[in-house]
């Protein structure tokens, strides 16, 4: 099936971060087949004719770190330290979660991050990946799987600790079924949680398997000033560091968070290619400024995720680009840090980069993967436009993402998300989510006296 | 007419905070006359019932501090410096303005504002004091207006600094037209820019004036260190230090931003009683941290502002909600400072009290106003609920704001905004906002090539 999208402005992010006026975009066998002014004669038959005038085009936006296993759980650990967000809430939250539980998880956030035009998800990692498999394939998304995995570590939930072997094996288990379906739009990326959680043989090993299978691997990378200690202490170098020493570091091992890094560690990051991903909100409410505009000085690929639910506590993709954009001006008391097409690339090409995926998504380019969101800037929000790409990043909210497509198949239309019964869902989620916390015996303090009056 | 709320979740920010679950609301004369369970025996005649099961009802948002003379240039000034910022950008597009097209921008403000749950402004100031009023009244807001005032500094564009006398004698002018305007929705409060645009004579004179008749001032207080080193070079003292060495700090002086405060200046604060208002994306893109938990454990009245649309740039108290929760958090490395209780006060009761109108607004009580919104928590990006206030302050969006009230009257009734035809209005922002920067001779620098294909 084709789709002309017509007399739309298509903010390519190509190379040239070229911007086509009031241009058309022809999307053949889920590949844009062309960019340009096309008449209806040189259309295939039967292409079905979009008019987008006043309309933009974006890559649809790559979400590069989202825990889709925790969608349940926003609103159950807000404003408690580290510790007892951690050991008291997540953790009993996560492991009480069912498979179904996991299916419905992934399904909330997924229908979350398509109203804030993303396309494709890298999964933190959880413990039940076929349900989140069957949920990215029932909205239609793109996703890289990953299962959270760790041999070693204390005071973790039953279960999660498991044999190095059993951590690989269940992995490669996984990765034979999961990458390459659903025509190539899921795949399958190692995990390491942590350096607390995981052994040196089970990186080294995961290293190897993912080396040899061209695949990714995720890992939780200085987070807090205490995982850098642990790392000294039980390692003789930060995590870093001992990555470094490893051998371990390279374009397929996305370091998470990369808040508390030295000028040394941030220059391991580029010399290594090793790709960094920033997750603004969490990062504020938890961990710190990580030196992103360092990062991305040095020609470290850099994507933004929205990570953890319970943490960022807004899953949505456009917020934190807006974050993204704010916070280190503020923290660098410098107005001209991480400009806007900075930003914008980050949530786009560089976050496709990250994942290394970026020869098939992330900008808009004939023979890339037609991955793309519709933006109707008439909005009280948005208007007006005086400077298009900024007015995108400070400016818009997701309300303004009315259309999203993904490998040429439409996934959301005039705001509908496709592929969903969304009411039904929303039911689902608030009566769900009440049940695992029972479960998983997490009360919360008052805030405020609540008055019955009937 | 009365109106009853019934069955809802009133989120009610009394002095208890308590929230009151399933119950009903009545509206009669503008006021709240009674929370609780009603009968329908007990509703006077005619009262008209509004079934809210499943809604939460706040109190209208206050957004202590907004240009409503710069949202037609929002975009006109991203990603520069504060010179470039302030002198090339902000002062010749605002100083083109028309009373017409302020009367435009604050109208496109307010409905932005409206669907953001705002239902009091404090107007930060500008030169046409009349266009503002006449919007508020036409959207049926609350709001204090404000002239911007100066009587020296340079670099101003013409008309903009005036003799002392002149700017007194124009300020009266307007506070005998407004204060009290529209049945006491519309206050005028006086302005005192900042310490670089107001003489010693301007600020004990104005303070004087607003002393004898009862109202508010705002000044634009600790912006940036050149402020304090100005101040200090030609008063001898910091800003601060300097108001508390006039005599004139106190509870009627708002002190806007306070970003550069040593802890002195903080307990200066207390001990006069003097509101503080911040504005957190402001503070971001362009001034950096204020010290407003410390400004708040003295026990001052801390309100929020969304500030100026070139500057915000989403003019969303929602988000600054949002933002003020996380950011110092971040700067501070403490998850527990500024818990959601806090910051939901700040933009509720605190902002009410920062304005003086806290007899009147800023809580659901009996006798209070009828200043109120709706909230339909029914929205992927807000649900689960496991914690009510953190929800509202962490999760979610102004798209979540359904109805709005103001003394009484709906301004806003299922996500339309009365009084305006909103999509004429777009139009008008759009077309308008190109011709001013035109005449303002304002251009910006191309991001990215624009390529036509037509």
């Amino acid at each position: 099936m084709s789709v002309l999208l017509r007399n739309a402005t298509i903010v390519s992010m190509n190379g040239r971060r070229e911007i086509f006026a009031d241009a058309d975009l022809l999307v053949e066998r889920g590949r844009i087949a062309a960019i340009g002014a096309l008449s209806d004669a040189e259309l295939p038959p039967g292409t079905e004719i979009v008019d987008l005038s006043g309309r933009i085009v974006l890559p649809g936006l790559v979400d590069a770190h989202v825990h889709t296993s925790q969608q349940l759980g926003r609103g159950i650990a807000d404003d408690v330290d580290l510790l007892t967000w951690l050991r008291d809430r997540i953790w009993p939250f996560e492991s009480h979660l069912t498979e179904d539980d996991q299916h419905l998880s992934t399904l909330a956030l997924g229908v979350e991050m398509i109203r804030s035009g993303v396309t494709t998800f890298s999964e933190a990692g959880g413990q039940h990946v076929d349900a989140m498999g069957r949920a990215v394939i029932q909205l239609g998304l793109r996703a890289a799987l990953c299962r959270s995995s760790m041999d070693t570590g204390e005071g973790l939930p039953a279960g999660w600790v498991q044999p190095t072997e059993t951590v690989l094996g269940r992995q490669i288990d996984e990765h034979d079924r999961w990458h390459g379906a659903a025509d190539g739009r899921i795949r399958h990326f190692f995990g390491l949680r942590t350096i607390f959680n995981c052994s040196d043989e089970l990186i080294l090993k995961t290293k190897e398997i993912a080396d040899s299978r061209g695949t990714s691997i995720q890992m939780h990378v200085a987070e807090v000033p205490a995982e850098n200690a642990y790392a000294q202490e039980t390692r003789g170098a930060s995590t870093i560091e001992h990555l470094a020493r490893l051998g371990v570091m390279g374009p397929n091992l996305m370091g998470i968070h990369c808040v508390w890094l030295t000028p040394r560690e941030v220059e391991l990051f580029a010399e290594h290619r090793m790709p960094a991903v920033h997750c603004p909100s969490s990062n504020m409410r938890i961990l710190g400024f990580a030196p992103i505009p360092d990062l991305v000085a040095a020609g470290v690929p850099v994507g933004i995720g929205t990570d953890s639910p319970p943490c960022c506590n807004r899953s949505d993709m456009i917020d934190e680009i807006y974050l993204a954009a704010l916070i280190h001006k503020g923290h660098r008391a410098d107005p001209l840090v991480l400009p806007a097409e900075r930003v914008l690339e980050m949530a786009t090409v560089s976050g496709a980069r990250a994942m290394r995926w970026d020869d098939e998504i992330g900008s808009l380019e004939v023979g890339k993967a037609a991955d793309l969101i519709v933006i109707d800037p008439r909005d009280i929000g948005v208007l007006p436009v005086h400077d298009l790409v900024s007015t995108l990043v400070y400016a818009m909210h997701s309300r303004a993402v009315t259309d999203s497509m993904v490998a040429g198949r439409w996934i959301m239309r005039g705001r509908r998300v496709l592929g969903i019964d969304e009411d039904a869902l929303l039911g689902e989620i608030a009566a769900r989510s009440a049940l695992i916390a029972k479960r998983a015996g997490i009360t919360l303090p008052e805030r405020s006296p609540v008055v019955r009056v009937r």
